[in-house]
This record gives C-alpha cells, structure tokens and sequence, in this order.
C-alpha cells in the first residue's frame, strides 16, 4: 500500500460523506464536538465545576488531543493542506484547539477559553451529510444576492440609531440615565429593534415622544429585511427549479426534493449530485 | 340489528362529520372540551380553588368520565382500533383522560396535573368541522415543504445563541448576573428573540456593544423564516388553486373558496370534498 | 324647493365627497373629530385637567352638540335612515356622543367616558376623501380572503399559550409569580408575542427552558401570519392589475394609480370611481 | 485657465464620482465625516470629555472649517447653487456645520449641539460612489409605491393605540401609574410594537386582558408593513428586470448585476450607467 494511497483513504474517509467509513467517521465527528460543547458549558456552572474540576479537566484535554490528530490528519491528508488551512472550516478547526494549548502554556490567557465556543460552528460540517445543504445553498444564496440591499438597511439602521440617540441624550439627559452618547446608541439599538429591556428608559414627555417614533420606527422598517430576503429567496427558488432538466424529456421546473420527473417519470441526477452542477457549487466547494 | 351496523352508526356518529348525528356530536364535543378547560383554569385560581374547591373536583370527575367513554367508543367503533390509539388525536385523547386518574390512584403524582392542559389540542379536531381544515392543510404543507431549510435556521439560531451566550458569559462574568454559559445563552435568546425581559442585561461598554449585535442580528434574521414561509406558501397557493378543474370545462385556477368555476360558471365539487381528491388528503386521512 | 331637493343637497353635501360643499363639510368634519379628541386627551392630564376644567366641558359640549346635529341631518337626509344608523359609521356616529349625554344624566356613569375615545375611530371616514380608500380596499379584501387562515393561526396561537402557560404555572408555581393559569397564560403571551415586560420572569432552570423554547416558538411562527397576508395581499394586488380596462384598446394590467393607459396612452377611468365598478365596492357602500 | 474651467474642473472633483479626483475627494470626505462624528461622540463621555475637552474642541473646529470650505466650494461650482441649496443634501451639508458657529456666537444655545449629529447623514453622499444606489433605488421605489398602503396602516395603528391607550387608562387608572391618556397611549405603542420596556404594566386582571389583546393585536398587524413591502419590493424587481435590454439581442430579464447578456452573451450597458437611462434617475439626479 503506497503513501498515496493510504493519502486517499484517509481523505475520503475525513472529507468524503459517501463510503461507509466516511459516515462513521462524521457521525463519531458529530458526537465528539458536542460532547466537548457539554463539557465546555457544565464547566462553566459554578456547582458543577467545583465538584468535576478534574473529571471535566481531563475530559476537555482529551477532546483537544482528539480534535488535534484530526486537525494534522486533515493536513497530511488534502491535497492541498494550505487552502484547507485556509478556509473557513481550516480556521474554526484550528480555533476549536488553539484556546487549550494557549491556556495551557500561558494561564493567564484565560479569557481565550472562550473561543472554545466557537468550536459549536464545527457543526456546520456535518450538515453536508445530509441533503440539508441544497436549500443551505439557496438560503446562502439569497442572502449574498441580497447583500447589497442588507447593506443599505443596515446603514440606514445605523444612521437612525445614531440620530436618535443623540437626540434622546440630549433630551434626557445624564440624569436620566443617558450618561453620554454610546450609551444613549446603546438604548436606541434596544428599541428600535423592539428588544426593550427597560433598563434604560425615557422619563421626560419629550423623551417618551421620541421613544415612541424610534418604536414605530423599528417595529415597520423590520418589514425592509423581510422583504429583501422574501423577494430574493423567491426569485432563487424559481431559478434553481428551473435548474434541473429531466435527461429524458428535458424539461425543467421540478422540486429540489424531486427524485423522478413530474412529467415523463425519468429518474433525475441524485440531489446531491445535481447541485454540484450548478453554480451553487460553489458553497459545496468552498466548504469542504 | 347487527353489531356492524351499530358500530358503523357510531363510527359515523363519531368520527364522521356529514350527518346530522355527528354534527350534533361534534358540537356537544367542543362545550365538553372548552368546559373542561374552564374548570382546569379556574381550579388553579387560588381564591376561586378554595371556595369551590368540591363542585370542580366533581366537575373534574365527570369529564373525565365523559372523556373515558368516548374513547372506549372510539377505540369501539374503529375499524382500525390500534391506527385510532396510535395517531395524533389518539394519542391526545388518551392523555386528556389518564391524568386525572394518576392523580386519583397516585396523589403523589400531582405534577401530572399538567399534561391535562394536552386536553386543549382537542379543540383541533372539532376544526374538521368547518371547511378551515383546507387552508390547515395549506398551512401545514408549506411548513412540511419548509422542514429543511426552518431547521438550517433553527440550528443557526442555536449556534449563534451558544457564541454570543458563551461571549457575554466571558466579558459579563458571574458578578454581573451571568453566572453561567447556560444562563447567558439564556440571556442570549430573550436577546436574540427580542422578547428582552430585562432581569439580565450587560452592564459593561463591551458587553453592550455585543448585547447590540446580539440585537440586531436578531431583528434581521428574522427575515429567514418569514421569507421561507412566504415563499413556500405562495408556491403552495399556486400550485393549489391549480388542483382544482372545473368539471364543465376542465379549467382550473380556482379559489379555494369558490363554489362555481369563473370561466363557464359551472357548479365545482364542494370544497371538502374536493380537497379529498388531493394529494392534501393525507392529513384528512392522518388525523382522523 | 321642494322638501325631496334640500334632503338631496344636504345629502350630497354630507356625504358626497365630489362636489366643493361636500369636500369643505369634510374638511370642517376632521377638523371638529381631532380638535374634539384634543380636549378629551388634555382633560385626562391632572395638571391641565385641573387649571382649564371649565373650558375643557365647554369645548367638550359644543363638540357634542356639533356631532348630535351631524348625527341628526345624517338620519334625516339619509335615503335609508335604518341602513345608515346600523352600518359601521353610524354606529361609530352615535357613540361618539352617547357618552357625554350619560356622563350628564347619569353623574355615576363616568366610566362611559372612555367610549369616547371611539371618536377617533370617526377619522376613517374621512379616507374616503382622498384615493386611499382603493388600497385601504385592497388591504382589507387581503385580509378578507386571509380570514380563514388567520383564525387557524390564532387558534393556534391560543392553543400553545395555554399549553406553555399550564406549563410554566406547574414548573415555577406561586412562589415565583405565578399565581394561577390565567396569570401565567398573561405571561405566555407577553413571551410568544417577544414583548417581554418582564413583570414576571422564570426563576428556575427548567423555567428557563420552557420560557427560550416559547420565545423561540413566538419568535419563528410570526413568519406564519406575514406569509399568509404577503401571499394574499400579492395575489389581490396582482388580480386588481387585472380589473381596470383601458377603453381605448381593452388591455388590463394597469397600476392602481394610473391614469393612462400604458399601451395606447388612452384615458383611464377615474382611480375613484373605476373601484364603484368592481366587486370592492362593496367595501366603499358598506362604510357609508 | 478660464474662471469656467476651474468651476466645472471642481464641479467634476467634487460632484462627480468618475475622475480619479473625485473618487479621491469622496474617500477624503468619508473619513472627515466619520473622524467628526467620532469626535462628536468621544465629546459626549463624560471621563473622556474632562480629559481631553480642549483638543477635541479644536478638532471640532478643524472639522467644521473644513466643512464649511467644501460647502462654500459647491455653492460656487455648482451650475444651479440654489437647487444644489435647497436639495436634501444642501440643508444636510448646512446643518453639519450651522451648529458648531451658532454654539459659538451663541453660548447658550447648546441644545443645538445635538442637530450635528444629524452631520451622519452626510454618509448617504458617499453611497454614490458604489453602485449600491441602484439597489437603494429600488428599495425607495418600493416604498414610495407602497406609501399611501404605508400611509393607512399608520392611521390604523395611531388610532388602535389611542383606543387601547384609553382603555387601559379608564381600567388601570393613576394609580396603577397610568396617570393620563398621553401616558397611557405611550404604554400602548411600547406594547403594540412589542418593545415592553416593562417601565409600565398592567396590574388589574382586566387590565392585563386588554394589555394581551395589545399584544396579539400587535403581533399579528407586524405582517402588514411586510406584507406591502415585499409585495411591492417583488414587482419593482421584477419590472427593473425587463427595464434592462441586451443591446446585442433585445432580449430584456437580466439581473441588477448582471454584465452579460445572459442568452447571447452580449456585454450589457455599464450597471451604473444602465440605471441612468431609466425613471429610477430622477434619484440619482434629485440626490445630488
């Protein structure tokens, strides 16, 4: 068995999703990075932690072992280790270990055991087992066709926050709790979203005026987001059903589910398959 | 007369909803189940309990012993007695009963009391009644079309509510409030929600900054599953209203409310009927 | 003049809108509704309320006395007195000054003051004067053709907050707050519908849970209700486009505000009138 | 040089987006907007404002002279200095410095302070140089169609609170801090736009049913605003679509960004130069 090969086992076992051992590789995949998010939260309930410090302790060092001879293999074994570095789950990978070694050679570095946390995003790599990425792809996609226009509300979101909290520190004033214009931002951002924690509220007839535009404010123009993406989601699913072609009668229009042709009963391409063919494999591709 | 007839006397009396008998059934089935609802909410009104507290336990008893017959009848007159006990309502009909008699036999079991409150999703049988269980089926479908991608957006929500939770559990820390990652991860979805109870908020600069974000992202996701809902629902409408042909002069494009066909004024199937005929039958089939 | 001519005039005059006496009666009518809503929001205010008790009654009166005397002429110069006085604004017309009579009959009746808020609801009727009755008709036969769905959805609504509500008074009891169903049905409410006061928040763990998943549930099922008025409003907007015929070239698709025809440029009916021929103009004679 | 050249040599650097001078003067301005509102904000801390109160009272001045040369420079470029004057951006570039000089003259009008944040708004300018305008376009295009539909959910919801506002007010009364009807019209909007501060809340029984319809009633109309929005925001997609022809084919139906036929491949007209040749310029040319 040449090093090639054993290269390719090893890279269709961990990248790949169709041989049997690629299946229990992620199913293992999945069980390990929940188990170590239990740990990772149990660890942080002062009752708990004070009882298991040592079980949970050698608990976290063995997922970080684990996850780490994951992480070389994944390098030793893609046929390009740099774009797998790379690439977003290359990083969160590395993210997911990195924090361990760090509080473990430095203790005071403490406050990075928090990016353990974003060790849950390892969750999106076992999304691709399932067919689950398909509609995964035209929600992303209506998203990035939609960019543009979220970009602009955002701004104008900005912009309005911004007016009216200034407005409202100047109305209520230090005295009221508004100490300064960060903070008056701060109260804007909780009402214009409809949040509306109360910690933080006008007490002047003026401030609750100006309180009652922002609302108004934020309970209508959440309506430019969902109309954004509504639309452009609307258009994206039109589009990708018009994507697949019957290769027996070639016609087009079928679910994204759809696994015979709604009009002669031809098989079509496997779902999973038949998104690699379209520009949407893109995702698929940037992914891995 | 035979056993047969009289079962399927009952089975249409019961189960069924065109004859006059099952109207009527139906009808004193809906008083029955709303009763029942009153006596449970009042009974947990401590004033009200302790003046009353004898007439409602009566009142308890016999719908409880209402409730047992008819589902002995039920189970009786059934052709398919297991498919009965097994489905949904089955299944509602029997925890809508079983409680009060834990309680009766275990007093201990008194936190059972609970699942009585089950007794209210009765009330969705009694929708077959009315030709509203065509827009449910709508309704259910395009949630059902929708599965997928509501849990790509539900998994996100939980990732997101896990980093943002496990953020301000670090910038926050105990002595604000955030004692713990499940604590702040609850914190993180009144956040996130915008429901913003206000018992937790951040005190800190950074972690208003992150509570802000939290926010935000909060009120423009949102935009995902309205934009999924709406989209699958349009689909469905369109697809549904294709469904239904005028059987004068075969064209279709019909509301779903409507009683002759707008191109030849031809007399259409009765909606109830007609949606039968459907592929939507299967709820009317699954929640018998 | 006869005595069938002056009832004529007064009729065009009070309730028509085209004619220059009926547009100046309207004018003077909104002026009268919003100035006699002023009084009654300043007489609620203590501090104003006690300085200009005098003239606020004054004001109060003469307004009523101006609405008797509209309310009256209405009924007289009405073709159908009967109609009128049982349609929506008839109605609306005669509790507007109900209550000031009450108040002054009847000094203990002065809870009855409130209904006078229901003044404002005679705003409405002053749409009409402008072209906004159109889409104001598109959204409510949006909402018409919508009714069946949103009942389901309510009822669904109704349902889950029983159930959560049932839910949270077992897990956090009485010593948290949660005295009795209805109060903890109230805070199920102010938790699915993400308004979230917090008056009346969990305290325990389990609590904790059940209170993210009814946000969680509150906050994706609002997708439910914007779906099914976004579908509908698209396809009312969508066969409105369809009702108006250029009479020139017969071609139909037209925007609701336009006023030539895009295909020949011919003259279009008047936006106003153009909707008295279509099956909406039920709403504008029902609200007469 | 001639005296023209100069003007329209400025007018092309400052009004202009093309040149490589305009794009440099564009970036300059972006960041002296946002270096001021830093500034403006940093000035509103209090620990940081005692500390470094006097330099940033110069940079102030730094930037308000500045400010005040650009807005000088294109009143005298401009070929119509009053338009440029009186358009939106005119009184915006006048507001941004107008306060500093009146806080100057004037010591004691320092309210106005606050109306240099509205200096924010100046971003808006910078939006041009990227193509985003055109998406902005169609977002204000969706809007100003839905605007009299916008116009009448706003009626609705102003006269909604006014009757809740007063009801709650009659039922809850001064003592439960429900001291007038403007004050309880304000608890009405924090409720119906689902904000709950919680500053404010019901404690009567009734008073809690009525505040729950608020809720529902709020929670369910949120689909109107989106409703019309996305509603509107897909025909103005759709119609921006067919706006752009292939100059090579004919054939219309491409995306915004598109810069491909997408049938024959031809190059289309320039984005940025495509939307200049459709109504959505009178945007462009009125924000100048």
């Amino acid at each position: 068995m040449t090093d090639n090969s054993v290269k390719h086992t090893l890279y269709v076992t961990i990248f790949g999703t169709h041989t049997r051992a690629g299946k229990t590789f992620d199913i293992a995949l999945i069980i390990a990075i929940i188990s170590s998010l239990v740990v990772l939260v149990l660890d942080s309930i002062p009752s708990i932690s004070a009882q298991w410090s040592r079980e949970l302790k050698y608990l976290e060092y063995t997922f970080t072992g684990l996850f780490t001879i994951e992480y070389i293999l994944r390098l030793y074994c893609s046929p390009k280790p740099m774009a797998y570095a790379k690439s977003f789950y290359g990083v969160v990978d590395l993210l997911a270990i990195l924090p361990t070694y760090l509080v473990l050679f430095f203790p005071s570095a403490s406050f990075m055991g928090v990016i353990r946390a974003l060790r849950v995003m390892r969750i999106f790599r076992i999304l691709k087992l399932v067919r689950y990425l398909q509609e995964s792809n035209i929600l992303l996609r209506s998203l990035l066709m939609a960019r543009r226009k979220i970009f602009i509300f955002f701004t104008t979101v900005a912009i309005l926050v911004t007016i009216f909290g200034s407005l409202i520190f100047v109305i209520e004033g230090p005295e009221n709790g508004f100490t300064s214009i960060p903070m008056s931002i701060y109260w804007a951002i909780v009402t214009i979203t409809t949040v509306g924690y109360g910690d933080l509220v006008p007490q002047t007839g003026l401030g609750k005026a100006i309180a009652s535009l922002t609302m108004l404010m934020g309970y209508s123009i959440l309506a430019v987001p969902t109309g954004i993406f509504t639309a452009e989601l609307h258009q994206e699913m039109q589009s990708h059903k018009s994507l697949v072609k019957c290769p027996n009668c070639s016609q087009s229009g079928h679910d994204s589910d759809a696994m015979h042709c709604k009009y002669c009963g031809g098989e079509l391409a496997d779902p999973d398959q038949r998104v690699v063919t379209t520009k949407s494999s893109f995702f698929l591709v940037s992914c891995r």
